[in-house]
């Protein structure tokens, strides 16, 4: 017989509730102390099997991608992590060592984050398994990046490379072929998205708009200038490919268009070049300048001989 | 063809999103500054389609009962609302107006309970309807109302009417029938919970632990033993029952077992019984003294003969 919902509770996930706050998970809510001078920042991201993950992917990967992907919008933002509350509509076909794995996920990154479960919600589905995350953090006062405040000549920069979660997605749907140890970086970096908190935080007071990429770069670039009524040149050989993707005919587009990176992809004032690179260097982390905006309205992608590039799909449509 | 995401968020939810922590919907998370001297309470219940309620309720009530039964979360822990993030998974079923008089049903009780959208995310499902909503609250520092807390002594209270709302779930099943009037009535409880939202604030200080009914008289009574290591007696024709449900056969389980009323149920020292009695005149609101706690271990229901009474289910397991 499966465990029931208390006993779910009791052994899989108050062990993840380490926050004096969370009440043993004994309670109707979680309570929270602000530090005082901050603002609470309030993410929250659903996933459904079958859409935003696939049915077979290992459930601890499944976990961490659900706490990352809401922890990245916490890095868009600037924010430092605290804890979350996790809703899991349970399908029959879940298994209680299918659970255990799950948690074991969120133990993880609680671990690798500092942060906690504080409180949530466990029902029966009689669809596919739907995951929703609330993750908080803060931020001192007044000290958030928002996606408005580009201006006409800022650098467009982004962290780390583009497109390889798409490729890595395409990879385990057998759309494409790669070595295999191309095939193991792209799939990782599919499952396991590292959201850019360091990153996030370090650009209070240099970043003047700042978006994570999960629906490809082009889509996201468009809510930055949407908001900021303005426009961007983007140079596409300046796009940042790892070279797992570098040689795989559909590399370009994945970077352009393809979601699930998780990156940021933040605009500076230009005299912040040198900040910007010594960021980079003092994280390890590499940040590319791809492009500039300026007054628009509307983006353009040029490629190295000035030609105009139009990408083949402009990102992830939600529903 | 239907309403995308981009368009859904524009035209349905950013209107509800009238807080400027909400960033008019247009950023990766909400802003949210806690006021000086207080914790933040955050619940977070899910409900889906064909579990929690039925496909075809009115999506407008739909939208209510889960902004409300998050609002009875925080009833019970005597926070006062400040709003909540949503998380939507949609079946391709969904049509563009049921959203729009599911939203419409958000803003009512935006304006009912002086909440707002803070933020959340809006996914496709190839399976039910799925929804949630994390609650966001605040009570003065340290004086939250616990599950824990209540001693040999106190007195057992609840307020309102038990067992109506299961009754009602039972008419629109088509398993009990009753006139008319009492029809509606018991419908109106299962479909729009009324969180005692006032009561809870007016708790504190008064009782010493509290929880909302959503899972049962017996169930609920059982988590405030539970983590308090206790036990209470209860007198079974001390439970308050309404006129529609009174003469139903079933009113009686229904108000021992039945679920989803989202009545306060709370403890409290016997000295304070002038106390509740004046709440109850204060705010209009019937609130019975239904038993007492003593030293347990177990809960015990008698009949008005003494003799012990066995509800003939436990209450709602959830998966």
């Amino acid at each position: 017989m499966p465990e029931g919902e208390f006993e779910f509770i009791t052994r899989r996930l108050r062990p993840l509730a380490t926050a004096r706050g969370a009440l043993d998970l004994a309670d109707d809510a979680a309570l929270l102390d602000p530090s005082p001078g901050r603002q609470l920042v309030l993410a929250k991201d659903a996933m459904v099997a079958g859409v935003h993950f696939l049915e077979d992917d290992p459930p601890a990967q499944i976990a961490r991608k659900l706490v990352r992907v809401n922890l990245s919008d916490l890095a868009a933002m600037g924010a430092a992590p605290l804890g979350y509350l996790l809703a899991l509509a349970r399908p029959k076909a879940i298994a209680d060592h299918w659970l255990g794995e799950f948690c074991a996920g969120l133990a993880a990154d609680n671990a690798e984050f500092g942060i906690a479960l504080l409180g949530g919600d466990t029902v029966a589905t009689p669809g596919p398994l739907t995951l929703s995350l609330t993750a908080i953090g803060e931020v001192p006062k007044g000290a958030a990046l928002l996606r408005r405040g580009a201006r006409a000549g800022d650098d467009v920069w982004v962290s780390g490379t583009l497109g390889d979660a798409a490729l890595g997605l395409k990879v385990l749907q057998g759309e494409i072929d790669a070595e295999d140890d191309a095939r193991a970086y792209l799939v990782e970096r599919y499952r396991l998205p590292r959201p850019r908190l360091a990153l996030g935080e370090a650009l209070r007071g240099i970043a003047t708009a700042a978006i994570d990429i999960s629906d490809g770069l082009v889509a996201d670039l468009g809510h930055i200038l949407e908001v900021s009524g303005i426009g961007a040149e983007l140079h596409a050989d300046a796009l940042p490919l790892s070279p797992a993707a570098r040689d795989l005919p559909a590399a370009r587009d994945a970077a352009l268009a393809g979601g699930d990176d998780y990156e940021l992809l933040f605009t500076a004032c230009s005299e912040r070049r040198p900040d910007v690179e010594a960021l980079s260097r003092r994280l390890d982390l590499p940040i590319s300048r791809i492009g500039a905006i300026d007054a628009g309205p509307g983006l353009r992608i040029l490629d190295a001989a000035g030609r105009i590039v139009e990408p083949r799909s402009k990102g992830w449509a939600h529903f």
